[in-house]
């Protein structure tokens, strides 16, 4: 059996032309490399979509949590490193390690569900024991994903609403995880974000969105944090994702 | 003085979460390859983003043209090649050949201005003369790129509206260029992708968009290809970008 590598690292660096406005690394732009890094090491790990396939299962991300004290800047390189926290047959959970050098610039955590591709539904990942010797024991030092419900007596602000494109689908046929972030942080407009940066965002994917379909998000400040928000994303009053955001000021 | 590659190429995976419903590379993931690999050319030449902007310059998207025989699918490699094939003190051609091992599946050319960011217009590149000796005169066999004006006796349709929001600035502070062709590309649907894939695709990017403007996209179909369209996205009357979009049977 060939080498397996406990703890996967890629090296990035931060183009112009994909940076935000306040010149740093976008936060949709970190969840999407979150899910390639996931997919190289499971692709290294033989876990990956071509095995999965070969059983018609693949791996759908259920929810990914992200904390960074500083984000990257334009033209600078930075690393993800990934490895495995836990496995069982229904899913796993994935860290990650974002660095600038030596410098650390923050942590990530992720839940992917292995999924029946024809059934829609939760498959059976048994192959997967064979990522049991490959969990580290490395740390992930940020706080569990957090609960994430409504209070009834806080003001619920009822934001933009948006209808699915072709762009917005992937391969499995329906929305794209990345385009609920960019819904999400695109109820803040562009002056918020010269004052503002994330440094903290949550957030789990219940249901699929197809193509043509409409949806509406909301959100409502936070009652213990007045810099966090809790965010829905929903379809004829049905949610589809749930994010938290915490802000700090862009200083 | 370092080697300095002629031809400088980058490897790629199309994961999962980067295909199109087609289960194949889209366009606009096409573009923003073709945006980073020259960039990661310019920086090897020492003509990127960190030399340009020590002279208040930075090089800006004009033209892009691809013609592709196939897309590569879901888990394929494949690798862009790009060289320049001419410059001067306003603009640089770059071209782009797209492969899958040995097969050539299709090439790209493109138009990069430079430009003053303070006076947001063209800037003197005469640092660019030491480009001059990495001109290769590698063959991108592709037609130019086209003349594009609206035939005043065929109908012109009025398709989507949009106004653009956070996630579709970037570092320059106006529209990224790659939601250009997202929006071009959102015209169509879904069926329609199902059954048509892009063969040909030219845009010119002629005016910039900011945060919050309103656009939008006509077309027209093209008077000499019945599978060609020429496409407008326009802000209050004044024409943006301009493109035509030739579609093939997806069989």
């Amino acid at each position: 059996m060939s080498l397996r590598i406990k703890e996967y690292t890629v090296d990035y660096l931060l183009t112009a032309g994909e940076c935000n406005p306040e010149e740093k690394m976008p936060v949709q732009l970190l969840v999407s490399r979150i899910i390639e890094v996931a997919t190289f090491h499971a692709n290294h790990l033989d876990v990956g979509f071509a095995r999965l396939s070969l059983e018609g299962l693949a791996w759908v991300l259920s929810r990914v949590s992200l904390e960074m004290k500083r984000w990257p800047g334009v033209n600078e390189t930075y690393s993800l490193t990934t490895w495995v926290e836990d496995v069982n047959r229904h899913f796993s959970q994935r860290n990650f390690e974002i660095k600038s050098g030596d410098e650390v610039l923050g942590y990530a955590s992720s839940v992917w569900m292995g999924i029946d591709v024809k059934k829609r539904q939760s498959g059976d990942l048994s192959l997967l024991e064979s990522m049991r010797d490959v969990i580290s024991d490395k740390r992930c030092p940020i706080d569990r994903f957090p609960r994430i419900n409504f209070s009834s007596d806080g003001q619920v602000l009822t934001g933009n609403d948006y209808r699915f494109r072709y762009c917005d689908c992937d391969f499995n046929r329906h929305v794209n995880t990345v385009r609920y972030v960019e819904l999400l942080l695109n109820e803040w407009d562009l002056d918020f974000y010269d004052a503002h940066k994330v440094r903290r965002f949550d957030i789990a994917f219940m249901h699929e969105a197809r193509y043509g379909e409409e949806v509406v998000v909301t959100r409502q400040k936070s009652s213990d944090d007045d810099n966090a928000y809790l965010c829905m994303i929903s379809r004829g009053g049905e949610p589809l994702s749930k994010a938290r955001i915490i802000f700090t000021n862009n200083i």
